[in-house]
């Protein structure tokens, strides 16, 4: 499908009569579709921002522009160890701050994850399965309302197939057992443990998209989907992570995922979305975490088969209707996970060949660049685009319109 | 754990009257646990029995000894393709035969499976989905009841965590698109099937025992588990395949397989055990029915390889209080799932030492042979033994004890 929609608009003189025979400029504001990034790597700048007669670093400058040129949703790192290592000392206003720099330019903002066992605080650890609902619930309750209004959409858990059989990160934490939220689930059961955070999340702001996500696209994750749905738990949409380290998965096994999770009639989010633009990781590896080598470099034919790969995976998500967003994992090579070079600007800031591919298909190609049109007399004009915003210019007057 | 049991048991006399300071002699019957293997090789045996004068194959009469002497519960095939090749025409009547030639052998009899995407019926594949559910509602209804008193176990459905994702067996039936059970599962979803199969069973006999059964044992079948629990469904027992034709798996792995489904509360049945007595099959084929070499013969090396990990696999299996069934998937090699020499039995019919283990451990080891016994002044004896029935042969008369 191509999801470009024709519409008839009529356009009015703002005293009501129609704006008959009139040239007018039609050009695009927004995408209704989310083509997202991750916002980590500009938290830093918001907050610089934020301060008078600060001078923020001259590459987060260029890296936000490029950003901003882009992408229209941003994805705030929500890691429950990162935003209150502490117990009870949240460092929520940097986060804050990065929101409303998002927000002041346009940009939705989601938050990223409220429950994961990966990242969970080690003063969770000694916690007894009431205790931990308890401070996972306290979290819920705290953190969603202070974002309301900035974040509308949340990945409320994290890669729940695995969490209740989740061994602890011995390298990070030291040998501790299971981490507390695997406990938790596995003595809860996965659908109750869904079911509390959901119910958390949903009381907490009734009004946001609330997502589950996970990196097993197979049939567990079918199974578990299935099993909250029977449940009734408020899912608005399905998170799908692509971290395609190991090579681009092709259009065929993309669509049949698109197809077997559209089944279930919610919208599907491609939440984490890498392809590398050097050499490939081993195909005998099956966590990821555990290739990461000293060196992982950007190379020129990784570059080109990234740029080609791209465009095909995003013209087929975005060509299947249940698909209503992809985040892109983090636009600079700098700072990505596993040290990998799935960024669309090299380490030295420049962009690859990918990040042009994005710019093109997303700001050219599915984006209506200001265009004229004469209103018939009935002041209607036809309007071809993509769900979203559309400023409309006519002689005396500006309105925006809202294709859907 | 040790499943050797330790009851105190006060025998009295026929009046009444407490059997004191009497020598009687105690010797087990039968086992609570189910040893199983598949009836399958036997059927033709039943119903040759079951002729007047008819002289039953000498290979076959052997191997029943064989089979006797070691197990105690058979699961016959109810594969549906094979039961009602044509539709309305049902063959049950050499089943009805074979269950009660094991019943009348003390040899409890469990059905596999009422429903499943491979084997289901070709005249299924061009009905609606209404019209899957009314077929596979009225051969339940048929099956269940005509088998009541002598079946009290069924595979009720097999393998749903693939079943919607399935694709056809082309290479049986021709490329006939996906089959109809799994575009039944696929449109209506998994919980919903499994629903309307156990809602059927259970109406169609309301003690039998009703499993779940598949080969998947990882998060998928425990995400299924969970919302089928969830659902309320009736489930009885969690069904667990283990052909092992890759090599056995090793305590570790399989205890924490117990541990991971023990903690629904559900007993657990491993029901379709297999280990080969020759060469392995490669670690890299995924669907086992994708290896079938034309010769692939029993070695000594793999017949004494299979005698000691059939210990080992009994042992651990048995050690864990949640596992009540075990059953061997063939006893001799001849027909053999993939030509696999895996069973206990060489193709000539003599045992593998594979075979003498497995007697050895169930009918030596964990079984208590005739015991003499002293009854104290109040009539009381201390018997120790596996769960299961005991002859109690006192100087005038016998009884029955069951231990459990």
């Amino acid at each position: 499908m191509t999801r470009a929609l024709t519409r008839d608009v009529v356009l009015t003189h703002p005293d009501g009569r129609p704006l008959a025979d009139t040239d007018v400029t039609l050009s695009q504001v927004s995408h209704a579709f989310s083509f997202g990034s991750t916002g980590f790597e500009l938290i830093d700048l918001a907050n610089a921002d934020d301060v008078e007669h600060s001078d923020p670093d001259a590459a987060d400058r260029a890296l936000a522009e490029r950003w901003l040129a882009v992408f229209n949703t941003a994805t705030l790192p929500f890691y429950w160890q990162q935003v209150e290592a502490e117990q009870g000392r949240p460092q929520t206003e940097r986060l804050l701050t990065a929101a409303r720099w998002f927000a002041d330019r346009g940009v939705r903002v989601k938050g990223h994850p409220l429950a994961w066992h990966t990242l969970a605080p080690t003063w969770l650890q000694p916690m007894s399965a009431d205790e931990v609902e308890a401070a996972v619930r306290a979290r819920i309750r705290r953190d969603v309302p202070a974002f309301a209004g900035l974040i509308d959409t949340w990945d409320v858990i994290n890669e729940v197939v695995i969490m209740p059989v989740f061994s602890n990160e011995a390298a990070l934490e030291g040998d501790v057992g299971p981490n507390a939220l695997s406990r938790y689930c596995r003595e809860r059961g996965r659908i109750a443990t869904v079911r509390m955070v959901f119910d958390e999340a949903r009381a907490a702001d009734p009004s946001a998209t609330l997502l589950i996500n996970d990196f097993n696209l197979g049939t567990a994750y079918e199974c578990l989907i299935e099993g909250l749905l029977e449940a009734q738990i408020p899912i608005d949409a399905i998170g799908l992570q692509s971290h395609m380290h190991q090579g681009y998965w092709g259009e065929e096994r993309v669509l049949d995922i698109c197809d077997r999770f559209a089944r279930y009639g919610l919208p599907l989010h491609w939440t984490e979305t890498t392809l590398v633009s050097g050499d490939l990781m081993p195909p005998d590896i099956e966590d990821l975490n555990d290739y990461q080598p000293t060196s992982w470099p950007t190379t020129p034919e990784g570059e080109a088969r990234q740029a080609e790969e791209l465009e095909r995976h995003y013209r087929s998500l975005t060509s299947h209707p249940a698909v209503e967003a992809i985040t892109y994992w983090g636009l600079p090579d700098t700072g990505a996970w596993l040290g990998a070079p799935a960024g669309l600007l090299r380490p030295d800031g420049t962009p690859k060949p990918g990040y042009d591919t994005l710019e093109r298909l997303i700001r050219e190609e599915w984006w209506l660049a200001p265009t004229t049109a004469r209103t018939d007399a009935a002041g209607q004009v036809t309007l071809t685009g993509w769900a979203g915003d559309y400023r409309v210019i006519a002689p005396d007057f500006e309105t925006t319109v809202t294709v859907a």
